[in-house]
């Protein structure tokens, strides 16, 4: 069955703001078998809504519409649905005296325009809302003849997500014929993307019952798989065998089988080698250490490190002697590995990573450009090394040198 | 005059993938007065394509559609509006021999799949795309009776923004009556959202004629102010005398009156002082140091520091005592402060920063618990601490803290 979501919000369509609830219905939605063909994002104009509304209903069968509920002029979802309809409103009773005692609870006024909450499609389900004060509403109707599944439903997410779950979701299954949806997630590191779609385009376009997105960013690419499928054991069977090629053909550039995230990775490969790390970071400026601690119970293996920005602090906190950056430079392999082994040494972590370049925009010249970075890991059996020339701007010369540090540290540990 | 977006691409009917070129042609549309009424996303089906041409071409003037330029057979933008405006496609010559060179100079094959990208709908005007193969369209016609004005462009945000730039805008600025647009930005931090709505929506809203837009994340909240009017100098008054009026309800948590960052006006204030900075942080793990070296040029200001995860690096690079973190506990003001003074003094820095706190989702206590932050500054006169309760998740917290951070910086040397 193919459904629509409709967005509405005038503050969507400026160029600050962008719908998101979206794409957690559209998950929910397509986990139950159901596909998503048009999202529409429309304002908080009554006759632009209801446009859009009909629009919807004339070309698929699920309908979601999300936002203008609230209390104020400007929510008038309810108002244009009836209109689309042709249908009544009805102000509930037992709604209105909801309302009234939230606004007492809060000890806030209740101004008679909040009562238009109360009102509720003809022939439609009151859908509470646990966490709001506006309830969805889920109708099960005709429209040009045909049997359309609508819901109304809160647009703040910390309303819209429950309320999809805990009385939307169940409704369409006892409709929508059974499916389920067998998923994988496969994450590479450092692979060109180039060659990346080299070697996976003709494996997976082979497999035109699984739906294959590619997300690349920042030197991480994710392959995500889906597989719908009456029986579950056979979504899975294609997703997995699937799977298994994309992984061959990945080979070293592959971290992750079930979705992990690379600082996930390299906190797990700590852990089961109970080694621990110290970072030195220059031109990351943190971002290291950022990523590994955003993981939860990074301090088991994590010591911590050094921000390196000054010569001073490379020479203070990683003992990098000033003679060895006037001879190399401070962006330079030696001073890399110097700051590898020094943050080693100094906090007695089992490895040491460093991390020099130049993130720009200025700092470049003819010898060392905008985007070289060096990069080197030591343990007390080995220093080494990797020089990049990494292109873009200075967030983006900073992401990819703190993915390929990330990935250093992965391949010496798995 | 109204418009409307059409992304087309399946991969943003996906739950992973976004449109998000449109807020970049939002932008730009705004700045010549256009109003974006409407935004579709369709994926790579003909029949749903023509659908949403038509729905659009019903209800605005200005329709741009974007992706669906390309060669593969999912790439069905020009034969969908060809249908949608029973128009005829003819093949052009040279840009046949356009795309014969280009596969040539690639050393590529071309594909007789490939040619398609030479096919222009009847009367329109071929939009040439320098970063891409294929070219854009432009399309002066009617539908319906009604003066339609119709872009194709390319879905690559590399190659869609510059084209839209250099040849959708001045065409729409010969058609499109002129006026101008008045923006200014406003940004405050640590400000309790609750609050802020109660101090701003009396001024703002009796300002009809601006459309403010309040964007709030991690303790930072932007004011977008936009006029449009005929006149350039009343669209600035009028923007400029709203401005007034908030920041001067906004008080000390303003910080910036025309859109900076904090870290921009925390590197500023460094500048203008000729102070510089070290910083040792804990649970924020890298991220203050991560968003003041975002800004280029900083190292001007920004020495470096240390991320002590643990209680050692605490000691070995902050000088905290062991005996001061058994008596306080490594969450604690006098933590906070020691840091703040230890990694000044280590590194000579005129201002050092501590950070430490619970960042969960474990490690919280009755007496401490999970979102408990100390954040303390430090320089040769004194040394202040703030205590802080944040509530949310890890990233949360740690976000929260981070700008925390930077704002007791910001309100230090402002």
């Amino acid at each position: 069955m193919k459904s629509e979501i409709i967005a509405v919000g005038s503050e969507m369509l400026t160029p600050f703001r962008q719908d998101t609830n979206s794409l957690y219905l559209t998950e929910k939605l397509n986990e139950i078998g159901v596909t998503v063909s048009f999202k529409t994002i429309v304002g908080d104009r009554k006759r632009d809504l209801v446009n859009a509304i009909r629009a919807a209903l004339a070309r698929i069968d699920i309908l979601v519409v999300m936002g203008g509920l609230g209390p104020t002029e400007d929510d008038l979802t309810r108002e244009a649905m009836a209109e689309a309809l042709a249908l009544k409103l009805r102000r509930e009773g037992p709604l209105v005296a909801a309302l009234a005692t939230r606004a007492a609870q809060w000890r806030i006024p209740l101004p008679s325009n909040n009562l238009k909450q109360a009102d509720v499609l003809e022939g439609a389900t009151i859908l509470p809302n646990p966490n709001g004060s506006a309830p969805g509403q889920w109708l099960d109707t005709t429209f040009q003849g045909h049997r359309k599944l609508i819901m109304l439903v809160p647009g703040p997410p910390g309303e819209c997500k429950p309320l999809f779950d805990a009385e939307c979701l169940p409704r369409l299954l006892t409709v929508v014929p059974r499916r389920t949806i067998a998923r994988r997630i496969l994450r590479a590191a450092m692979i060109p993307e180039s060659q990346a779609d080299k070697l996976l385009a003709p494996i997976y376009t082979a497999y035109t019952d699984v739906e294959t997105t590619i997300l690349a960013h920042g030197g991480d690419i994710q392959l995500i798989l889906l597989c719908s499928k009456s029986s579950p054991a056979a979504a899975k069977a294609r997703v997995d065998e699937l799977a298994g090629k994309l992984e061959e053909a990945l080979e070293d550039w592959l971290y992750s089988s079930d979705g992990e995230s690379l600082e996930q990775i390299v906190l797990y490969y700590l852990g089961l080698r109970q080694a621990t790390l110290a970072v030195a970071e220059s031109c990351t400026g943190g971002m290291v250490s950022q990523r590994i601690t955003s993981v939860p119970g990074a301090s088991r293996s994590f010591l911590g490190g050094a921000i390196v920005y000054s010569d001073t602090l490379k020479h203070a906190f990683a003992g990098v002697s000033p003679e060895m950056i006037a001879e190399h430079g401070a962006v330079s392999a030696e001073v890399a590995k110097a700051l590898a082994t020094g943050i080693r040494l100094r906090t007695g972590a089992t490895l040491g990573l460093g991390v020099t370049g130049i993130a720009g925009p200025t700092g470049g010249t003819e010898e060392k450009p905008v985007g070289l970075v060096h990069i080197a890991l030591s343990s007390a059996e080995k220093t080494e090394s990797v020089e990049k020339n990494f292109r873009g701007d200075r967030e983006k010369i900073r992401e990819w040198s703190t993915q390929q540090a990330l990935d250093l540290l992965r391949r010496r540990l798995r």
